[in-house]
């Protein structure tokens, strides 16, 4: 059996960190940073010939330098003769892209998806795309796993009462998701929906469905970017009485003016994974992070190992 | 300026003519068929040499067949000369199977670009695809087209009142369908839901939003296939008091049971537009047929002549 | 060393589960069919990652549902993360499509091979292909058996004298199958030849060399589709006093009249191989079917081991 | 239209001269030659920005020069902008290497075509190719001409008896040539067979149809490379009591010992076509040379202006 | 003739702008800009369908960012249906990762050489390459510009006495870009050196050749960096007697401590072009910036007209 | 493990040999040569299949025959499915046309990397290649040794003073390999420059820096050609009064007149390594050949044991 190695970009390295831990591996050596102009600069400090290497890189903010720098790295390892190289992406940024919804717009998330195999990518291993078809946006294999368990057991460790949950779907889009949730963790199920009055030219936002009333609402979503959807509709289902509000998502981008609206929002506590980073200035005291280092680190294990992950494709 | 060649498969005939009725032009001449064993042959009847090649061809049932001709037909438009080969495809088949739900599952949508595309096609014409996203499945250029407002055209010529009408989605998938039509037809909003009720074990249907009740309820979707959910959805409506059920399809395809069923069903007109032919024995006395040929015949127009199509991507 | 999968399609699976006796091997479990409006469903049953796998699928009748699944099971491995992907195609469909040899027509056999590597075949093995160039429309390697050391052992078997036998070529085409047999199996060569008379505009069908009268004639063709010629062959070979005529072929594809016409031509006995499936309605008295299991499986099972297959390349 | 531009290779410059005087234009200025080390160097006298180039190069003897040449040239015109380059090769080398009957070996053919292809041609046209299948071998457009025309006029105008012609083919695997050649001159067909006696374990060489004896003989070859089989084939004939022996070629490669051979065979006179140039040393007193210049030339100009050259696809 | 389209990427927009001026068209619109969470956007605010569309981005700090726009405009004209895309990259960043001096690291210069190509683009203009061979790392036509004659030019305008002039190589590596200089303006040769001596393993600058006292040094470069080396020969020079010291480099990327570092040196001039933006905190006394516009505005235009733009190649 | 497996072309088989002797190894048995017309034949006799296999064949002159040949020795492999092809090329024919530096060139070893990937190279071993950026002209691995130790320790040997010598750069281009060596070996640098007077239009040779006179001189170049600048160096240096001047290069090609220059020119001793074969009528009495073999060796046996040989990369 080829030997394992992997790297750590400079996007997530405390994840990179965790999995290797999980691993009993220590991350492979190696160089990165930047030349005083700003271009990246990469050496592998541990041969990779014909070994089964990963490289652990969101490509989370700052997008393009975390994407070039995943790239150069392929390039790298390529090069070196790696016998294998997946490319491991908990966070998959320029996801939201992903298709032509207007004239002259690109479709960034398939532009990275070819830069990436042409770099030399032999497999991906990601989580949680924004959309799923973006597997079909590779020919090379992807495995992409679910943080849903992850939020899930949260909850569950939590001892909620399903008979008060509300699963609340911040928007039209995201229906889907809070029904897998409800599923899983009981409750009843409500849409916050914006109605458009067509005789006065408002637009009312009203919750079908619920009640809200009384209950613990949990709001999931696959990304907080800058929360302001979340936190509009925080406040919606608090104007309707609900006892409780608690926001769940896969990935905490917290850019813009997410950390004060977030503060200023009837919010009870909020928890994200670390598919990204979490510096100290995002760091709120109702937040929690919650890892997938365990289940990135039984992907790699078990890719490397060539046995089935299937059980992993669990997004409920 | 490279003279505009139309040819036709055989999977929907009248409707590339309808096309080529519009552009004031014949079909260019080509002889398809069946070997005795099976095989498909073709051969271009009309020179093709430097020409603007437009193929029309729904993948629809049969559909190995029908996307087989249509790759074979490209291969030749290929070897004779053609200066670019679009494929006109109103009805995009295989297009739900676009991304890995589950394990060792194939994504055939993507399986179907990649063929089309190694076939020779420079571009490719089609319209409410499953998946927007299958517009990234291609990394030649795609123009997507949306039937929506032939089928709101159709609504609004009717002369609903829009505080009579009920936009329902049949399901959670396709509530943010349901808005947009709302959006243009007026009328509140419903989604049906499955709940399912842990204590019991046992799944109720029911509607949230609304009120259903007294109202004309419309049910849009992408594609009517067996019609399964799309009946039993009309059920539930009218056990909620509706007064009339009308549902619009972009594509219909009729398989299976779906005849059977939308007759048994409490559906006051059905309406679906021509990417798929319709044979007689699928011809229902409350169905129309709503022709998409003007818009195909502006779009394959100005494509020919360079120039923009973006007022053409209404999806509203 | 990695383990090795076989996967039978819908096409042939007789012939896989022959296949796999041969190899004490029981076929990989897979769900495959048809959803109600005719799309392909696959779905793997069995691990695959790392796999070394085979797919047994000859491209026969309905040769673009055979072809289509062949291509669905390629890209569900791929994506499975199987190690490698031989496509086992006995029959080659669409094989005499290979070349332009008038203008505005496809070179379809090429365009399928294109279709196969593109789903992301690693090699092929294939049978008696119509074509030996075939094998230069791939650039995976290929691994090109012959079915004729199956034919001719037939027919020693039967321990006919060579001195008695005439080797019959049913057309100039098939000349130099008719030469290599006549190697293996001794008696002299005849040639079915149609002389066109300029001067009368009448068109003569003859036989060259020979002779023909008292002797045993045997006619090989590598498949039999819709026995047109080589029936008109065997009443000419009779007419010239022939005292047995006997047939035999790689495929056996009898479509179209060819039951009938075989019936009703002076034909002694039939021979093809299993590449193709025998339904019963196919089935004459004087027809036998011989196995190519035994060396498919011998195939398989030295690509798999890294071992030579040039022994198993003989064509006579 | 953009503007038409023919340079030569090295390989056949009269051919090249000739097809521009047809087409009423100068060959393009090239630099082409080597460096003392034996490396080829290329340099482009004209503009070629946008312009449709034509490369005339047959790959004949030294082979890996010519086709190298025209491997730079073509890499030459791609990165000097050339809107379109079509190489022509009225004579493709290594064309008889185009599939596998043996283990270890390799498809040169196909191999060539890929380098063609990658070094940047966007078609090719080409003669007589020795397989017809090698147009498969490209995924780019192939026009693919047929000297036999030029071939049949040569005799048609010395005023042959139809009745007095035997068509011979010289060995089992050109006997449709043979047959087409027949049908456009008349005459009966006979075909040289080597006869191998399995009791003696001798090979005897015999005729199969004719008669010969008496007749004017014609054979005919897709080349005459060390014209063994041709001379000895003469020989047979003559020995049969052929009256007139007479030899046609599109392909005159006479390498090796050929001309020594052609000067003792009892060969009244022998045609080529000029797709190889014809030193002085290889011109021989019965030898005439034929041209496919006009040939060629239409099938420039027609490719330059997208017209269908269909009509020149005649391969009788 | 296909429409002409300029369009700037936010690298260096004034260039972009300038270069528009000389061609007297209007910079095509477009909307580029980033999200707050950092990934970039992009739409066209022009058809683009057919036309020949020309993108200026210079991929200069911040490069990953530049880069990332860079290919985001390709793929986004490219599914807007250009009918050819151009990248215009006066400064090609990352140029100096252009092999491997060692084991383990990337080739990042082709890596993205192939990440454009990836992307879409048809052709490449660029200018003054750290290394001519990155022409080769692409497969599309390249067209490399010099500025070289723009900064010979001014100092020839300068009115500088040949006589007078030394030309002052600032390492080994440059020699032959001096070599070129001297050629052109005239002067003597000077190359500075490190001398390491192996008895005191210590390192001595010195200079060969000059003579330098008393003479008007000019060194030049391709680009200017850190300025560490460029500031540390003037130094040199300086101390060896020059009486003025000039320094002249295409790209002037000044970054880190350039600018403190050019302040500090004895250097009387400094010359760049603009193919970098050269914001106000780095414009000082003692420079100038040149125009490259000219010399681009003239390839653009020629390239779009398909006329040669050799004459435009002189590196001298 | 795969087993090794080495075959050689016909380039250098006396370097295969060496090498394969350092291994402790047999060359694999093939069959190679040339028909009658000039066509490469190439057969493997023994099996490959699942093997590593390494091609020795620098593509020296005849460099097209000797590049077709590996060429088709690569197609030979991957058809009969070798695990891993890597052809190992000592000499990099067409290196030095490796970037356009006039308009309407090829850069040929751009193409000639193309052609080697292109054929099914999956990664190349090559040495002192004449630019080191194309290792980035392939996107495969490149493995590149210097034979520079090779070289140095032949002089360090030899016993040379360090405070004796003086390295000698033949031109401006070569400046950095002298520096190179200089470090290695101690000693003095001098470049000879060939300074152009405008006043006169003549051209003056001149040395820089040294001193030369009374010491040992020596010269180290990429490879030796015609010979021409490294014998006009030599007289150069002698005029300027230097004791001894001894020569080293890798690639000793020695094609035109360079034995009679060499012959000539005022050499004390001529070393080449063995890349390339040296024929005995190119042995001259003061010429040693140094061996690779044990490099390569060590190359191979490296890279099949997947171990790294980064420090094989030393330049100096």
């Amino acid at each position: 059996m080829r030997e394992l190695k992997i790297f750590s970009g400079r996007a997530n390295p405390d994840l990179a960190h965790e999995i290797c831990d999980h691993l009993h591996l220590a991350p492979a050596a190696i160089t990165l940073g930047k030349f005083p102009d700003g271009e990246n600069f990469c050496k592998l400090d541990e041969d990779v010939r014909g070994r089964d290497v990963f490289l652990i890189q969101p490509t989370c903010p700052p997008v393009n330098d975390s994407l070039m720098e995943l790239l150069i790295m392929i390039d790298c390892c390529k090069r070196a003769s790696a016998a294998r190289i997946t490319p491991v992406i908990p966070y998959f940024g320029y996801a939201r892209q992903d298709r032509k919804d207007e004239g002259r717009v690109p479709i960034t998330a398939k532009l990275v998806a070819n830069l990436i195999t042409r770099a030399g990518a032999d497999r991906v291993l990601t989580m949680d795309l924004h959309a799923a078809q973006i597997q079909g946006f590779f020919d090379v294999p992807v495995d992409h796993l679910y943080a849903a368990p992850v939020l899930n057991d949260y909850f569950v460790n939590r001892g909620l009462d399903p008979e008060d949950i509300v699963v609340c779907s911040p928007d039209e889009g995201s229906i889907k998701r809070a029904v897998g949730h409800a599923k899983r963790l009981g409750g009843s199920l409500a849409i916050l929906h914006k109605r458009r009055s067509s005789a006065l030219e408002v637009q009312q936002n009203t919750i079908i469905g619920g009640p809200v009333e009384g209950r613990v609402a949990l709001m999931f979503d696959d990304m907080i970017s800058t929360a302001g959807s979340i936190c509009g509709a925080a406040r919606l289902i608090r104007d309707h009485g609900a006892k409780e509000i608690h926001i769940a998502a896969t990935h905490g981008i917290f850019c813009g003016p997410a950390i004060e609206r977030i503060q200023a929002a009837p919010i009870d506590s909020i928890a994200v994974t670390n598919t990204l980073p979490l510096p100290p200035e995002k760091q709120l005291p109702n937040a929690v992070q919650l890892s997938v280092a365990p289940l990135l680190a039984t992907a790699i294990k078990r890719i490397h190992h060539d046995q089935s992950i299937s059980e992993l494709f669990q997004s409920k």
